[in-house]
C-alpha cells in the first residue's frame, strides 16, 4: 500500500539537462529521485507536471510520487530538501493527495513567465535567470502582438520541429507582455503548451519590439503554420515554469 | 593629459574577494584594473565609493578612474565591458567627469538593500542572492525596531571590530523593513556606512523578527555601544549596494 505526494518544487535549471532524465545527462526528475531513495530507499518514478528544458528554470513545478514507507508530508519536505542539497532544487511543499491524482494529467492550467533584461551591458546577479537583449525594445508593441496570439490556434509554427503533442492546436488563455524598468516580462497561461512553443512566443515578440517584424506580420506567421515564419527562438536561460492549477 | 571617468557598475560578487583587491584573492576592482589594461595597456587605480566585502553584491557601485587615450564615455563602458567577459562584473553607465570628482569623497548618500527569503526550503535560483531564514519572521516588528536605529547615534554595538572610520558616530537616514510575499527587504541609507553596518543591522532585526529581541533590547543594544550586543551579523549573500548620489 502506497501513499500519493504531491510535490511543489522549485529549481535553477542551469545545471541540468531539463526536467526529464536523458542518456547525455541529469535531469531535475533524477535528483529528486535521488533524494527519495536516500529518505526511504525506494525507487520510484517522479512524474511531472511539464517537461522543462535544459537551463529552464521552475519556481513552480509540481510532480507526484507513491512512497511505501508510512509517513507524512511534512517529513517528506523536510527529508527530501535534506537530501537534495547541494542540488540547486528545494522542494516547497508537500500535501498528501488521493491515488487518481496525476501531476500530468489533472493539471488544468499552467503558468509560465519569460524574463528579457533590456541593455546593452552584459548581467552579472540575473547571469542565466534572464535574456540580456541589447537593442531597445517596445514593450507595447509587443504586448499589441501578444494579443495576436491569444485563443485557439493551430500553433505549428511555434512548436519545435521534435515537439510529440498529437494536436498543434491548443488555446492559449494569455499572453502578456509588460515593462519593468529594464526589464521585460512575458507571462503565458494556457492548459498545455507545445515543446518551445513560449521561447518561440518570446523570439517572435522581441523581433516585434526591436522592429524586425510588425503585428501584421506575427498574425501571418501564426496564419501561415510555417515553423520557417518563427523568429528566432529565445534562450532557455528567461524562462520560469510558475505554477501549475489543478481542479 | 588624462581624463576622468565615472562608472556604474553591477557585478555578482559570489566570486571575489570583494571590492578591494586583497593578497589572499581578487577583488572586483582587479577585474576592472585588469579590463582597462586591456582596453588601453594603461595601469590604473580604480577607486570605489564603498568597499563591498566578499560575497556582497553591486548594483550600483560608482568608481572613478583616469585614462590617458583619447576616448570617449561610450567607448570606454563598450570596451571595459568586452575585456571583462567572462567576469560576473559590468560597466552600467560611464560619464566624463570633472578631475576634482573622487568617487568615494564626492558622494553625499549611499544606498544599500539586505534581502531575505523568509522560507523553510533551501534557496535554488536565489541561491547566493539572499539569506534564507527559515523561522517565521515578523516584518512589521523588524521595521519598528529599525526605527530606533534612524538618526545620530554612536553605533559601535554595530560596527566591525576591524572597522577603521575614525568615528562611530554615523546618521543613518532611513532603514526601512517591508515583506514582499516570502520575501523581506531592509532598505537602509546613509552618507555613509561602518564595516558591517548593515549586516550588523540584518541580523540584529532578523533576532527581532523571530522574537529573540524585542524592540526595547535594539534600543538598549544601540545604547550599550558595545559590540557584543549585536545579534548575529547577517551573511553577506543578501547585500547589495544599489546607488551613489553625488550633489
Amino acid at each position: 500500500m502506497t501513499q500519493r505526494f504531491k510535490l511543489t518544487i522549485e529549481y535553477d535549471g542551469t545545471p541540468f539537462v531539463g526536467w526529464q532524465h536523458q542518456d547525455n545527462g541529469r535531469g531535475v526528475q533524477d535528483a529528486i529521485a535521488d533524494a527519495i531513495r536516500g529518505f526511504c530507499g525506494e525507487d520510484v518514478t517522479v512524474a511531472g507536471a511539464g517537461r522543462t528544458d535544459t537551463g529552464v528554470h521552475a519556481l513552480g513545478q509540481v510532480a507526484h510520487v507513491d512512497i511505501a514507507r508510512e509517513t507524512d508530508a511534512d517529513t517528506v519536505r523536510d527529508a527530501l530538501n535534506y537530501h537534495l542539497k547541494p542540488e540547486p532544487v528545494a522542494v516547497l511543499k508537500v500535501e498528501e493527495v488521493s491515488a487518481d491524482f496525476d501531476a500530468r494529467f489533472s493539471a488544468i492550467k499552467r503558468h509560465y513567465l519569460y524574463r528579457i533584461i533590456n541593455r546593452r551591458a552584459p548581467l552579472t546577479v540575473d547571469r542565466h535567470r534572464a535574456w540580456q537583449v541589447p537593442v531597445p525594445l517596445d514593450a507595447g508593441l509587443m504586448d499589441e502582438a501578444a494579443q495576436v496570439l491569444v485563443g485557439k490556434h493551430d500553433f505549428t509554427t511555434f512548436r519545435a520541429s521534435q515537439c510529440q503533442a498529437a494536436s498543434p492546436v491548443k488555446t492559449l488563455d494569455a499572453l502578456d507582455v509588460c515593462r519593468e524598468s529594464e526589464a521585460i516580462v512575458i507571462t503565458a497561461r494556457a492548459r498545455s503548451f507545445l515543446h518551445n512553443q513560449i521561447r518561440s512566443f518570446a523570439g517572435t515578440l522581441k523581433s516585434v519590439g526591436e522592429g524586425k517584424m510588425s503585428v501584421r506580420d506575427v498574425r501571418l506567421a501564426l496564419e501561415a503554420r510555417d515553423r520557417s515564419k518563427c523568429g528566432p527562438v529565445a534562450p532557455p536561460d528567461g524562462l520560469y515554469l510558475m505554477q501549475v492549477d489543478y481542479e
